[in-house]
């Protein structure tokens, strides 16, 4: 059977691998949510059985948190390693009545794939699973060593992984890591990642009253946790959205002139940009490109908010308590543990009186660049071009993949990141989708990325 | 039967009038809860059968919201005409896990019945209408006609009873309007409250992207609501508490030095004062006392915001919406309308690019003053002195009764503040509760205040 043979297979079993993926979303793995630790074992299951049925060897890795799928195919002298990784646990759902069909419904409309995690992350997983299940079913060698690594982690910080990684190091051996998690560059226009953002993410809790007060009888008197909220978070921002923290932006390595103007060359459409996620503008540091601002800029975001009352009608108190959940995107050099050290000293320092506040900093992970001359990106770019009929552009991402950074120092690898997704999929959003002719180009991408790497001979 | 008669008579059902609170107390009259219409109404039928039962003509009169109880005793020639105006409505009562009993079971413990509504203001109501009811059960004339007006809708604003108001003008027609939804100045000192403050409250949303967006790939080119949200609230109020919406302060009367000058005799402790909130030390406006601060400044308070994840775990989100709830409370001669005005402006004017706004207000009223030298405010002080063993203070009070301002231009009338409450019994707050021998010493004090009332000639 030769490769063409086995792209056309592919393409046939393509209602198949529609239906499997619908199967694996309708577990609910969301790996933040205590109450579903059941349905995350469950979609880790699923998998693992997908994997035993095409012959791979393949381990449930227990972990202090959700467990790790690891499969691998058999080793081929002389060819080179690839890991795959990717993640099947997924975010939270809220808000569910903004969602057009249930987030564990999955539904077909308009050419896509609607349910969480069809784009982020169980489609593109699974493009990968395809190629590499069918191709053994064929009877075909593959022609280099392929192994899996699918953590449950991935939304809530990968912290399980990131310690057992080291221990992990000589059954991940290999010459490059593949992931798939991220995007094209625009609906034609397929993308190679080479640069990731890191994240550093905190709650805090500023307590004043020790319970609500009537705003009559005591308002002007006390100082109003959620105002003391309000004016810390506005102090960390300024009304360009240059971050206020003494200290941010130290380690930040700037745009080199030549990667600005590769950007500048993307078609790049601002006005629509903005028309496609609802707002009448965007916003951001000035003298940025947006892309610019998403990929290569770090930032602040506010993620939730609570405090006082937010039911129906009025409600004249001063809360007790008011919290915030927020996030900083960072860029590669930027080290979370120093903004981590700078936040709680311009808390301390613009806190009011009259309150006590505690920081809790959630997970953290540097950004991340890759080598964009390696001959795996050369492998990658043709087997891309293959599937997709274009070349695809070399672009950064602005999310954050925290494991990505710890591959490159931990297995001293390469590190491709093929992303199949578009930027209206609604990753981390209601009605989150995956077009489903990506999911198959995407299945086509694998098998060739295979073939190509596999003319690559094992580094020594 | 004399006077003293019934004084004693009074003590000695305390019992009974404890058992009719509680069983008031158990009906959850939230009325800014539109599921809890029935039992709002259940807790004015309660009333109107207990003013039946005493041989009062009652009426329960529909509003377009909840209804009202009115009541009233026989006319006594040459004799004034008393309004009792009170609320039979409570606030809710979120957060329920900070109640030690439930809301609506009322529970004695330590001298002090708990339970939404305890002081605020079923208990208060009741005192006067135990005095009256008993006084009729006595055989003994009234010395003086009596009207209750006991609404449902104080605690969203009073709007109904505003907007009738001037057709219930005759049939209210009296010489004074008596309220106790006040405290006294301290354990152990009452007061006749002479000022109360205005309101004037609203809901703000933000809204940024259409839904909700991942904050790693969006990041730094969008406006996020919730950051917008921080930036306008904190824009309203400077660090020290000082209201930053130009114009905010305009009409304001700065306090008499008469007033600060009796006020500061009061005994004040500011520490103590603090502590007992639960907070390390208080804050306001420099150059003012706690008391200047809650009775005769104009404040801004935030009362709840809501905005993206707020559940378990980490959300990396960019929230389509943010919201807050706020108030002002009002000093006398400022105008809810011209604050609302000021504060659009304001708003316009300090609003990020890239978000849209919307600004409802809820209710507005403006602050109050009553004359301290009347005849009425003489026999009060009379009435209290017997009651409590001690002279009331004249004190102002920082929260709002908006209806109050309303009877004074309507009804033409003098209104006397008579507040049986305390500092620390947690109106509007979780373990709401009133002290059982203040609820006995107000149906004495309401007792002799009839006596003393009783004393006086009709007005011209």
């Amino acid at each position: 059977m030769s490769t063409t043979d086995l792209l056309e297979s592919l393409k046939k079993e393509s209602p198949r691998h529609l239906n499997e993926l619908i199967e694996w979303l309708k577990i609910p793995s969301i790996s933040s949510d205590s109450s579903r630790k059941t349905d995350v074992t469950k979609a880790a299951t699923w998998l693992v059985d997908k994997f035993r049925g095409a012959g791979l060897s393949v381990e449930l890795l227990p972990t202090q948190g959700h467990p790790m799928v690891l499969a691998e195919t058999p080793p081929i002298n002389g060819a080179p390693v690839v890991v795959v990784y990717g993640h099947y646990d997924v975010q939270p759902v809220e808000p569910l009545d903004e969602w057009i069909t249930g987030p564990f419904e999955p539904t077909v409309r308009d050419g896509n794939l609607y349910a969480r995690g069809a784009t982020d992350d169980k489609g593109q997983v699974l493009t990968h699973v395809q190629s590499v299940c069918d191709w053994l079913a064929s009877g075909k060698t593959l022609p280099l060593q392929i192994k899996f690594l699918i953590e449950g982690e991935e939304e809530v910080g990968s912290e399980n992984l990131e310690r057992m990684l080291p221990d992990l190091a000589e059954r991940l051996a290999c010459d490059c890591v593949v992931i798939s998690d991220s995007g094209q560059y625009s609906d034609g226009q397929p993308a190679i990642t080479y640069g990731l953002r890191g994240i550093a993410t905190y709650e805090l809790q500023i307590d004043g009253p020790s319970q609500d007060l009537h705003s009559g009888s005591f308002g002007g008197a006390v100082m109003n946790p959620a105002i003391a909220l309000s004016h810390v978070l506005s102090s960390m921002v300024d009304a360009n959205g240059r971050i206020q923290i003494p200290g941010y932006y130290d380690d930040v390595v700037e745009l080199s002139t030549a990667e600005r103007e590769a950007w500048k060359k993307l078609p790049q459409d601002e006005a629509a940009f903005a028309k496609s996620i609802g707002v009448s503008e965007l916003f951001g540091e000035a003298g940025f490109t947006a892309d610019e601002r998403r990929w290569a800029r770090p930032t602040f975001d506010v993620n939730g908010i609570t405090a006082g009352h937010q039911g129906e009608g009025v409600k004249t108190i001063i809360p007790a308590t008011a919290k915030a959940k927020f996030s900083f995107r960072l860029v590669p050099n930027q080290d979370p543990a120093k903004i981590t050290a700078a936040l709680e000293t311009h808390l301390a320092n613009h806190m009011p009186p009259g309150v006590r506040h505690t920081l809790t900093p959630d997970h953290g992970a540097p950004g991340m660049l890759a080598d964009t001359e390696s001959r795996f990106m050369a492998a990658a770019n043709q087997a891309i071009e293959g599937a997709f009929g274009k070349k695809p552009v070399l672009i950064r991402e602005g999310g954050s993949i925290p494991i990505v950074t710890r591959f490159q120092e931990v297995l001293r690898c390469d590190c491709l990141l093929l992303g199949w997704g578009l930027s209206d999929d609604n990753a981390h959003s209601p009605n989150e989708k995956f077009r489903i002719a990506d999911y198959h180009r995407g299945i086509q991408a694998s098998a060739r990325l295979w073939e190509e790497l596999g003319k690559l001979s094992r580094q020594a």
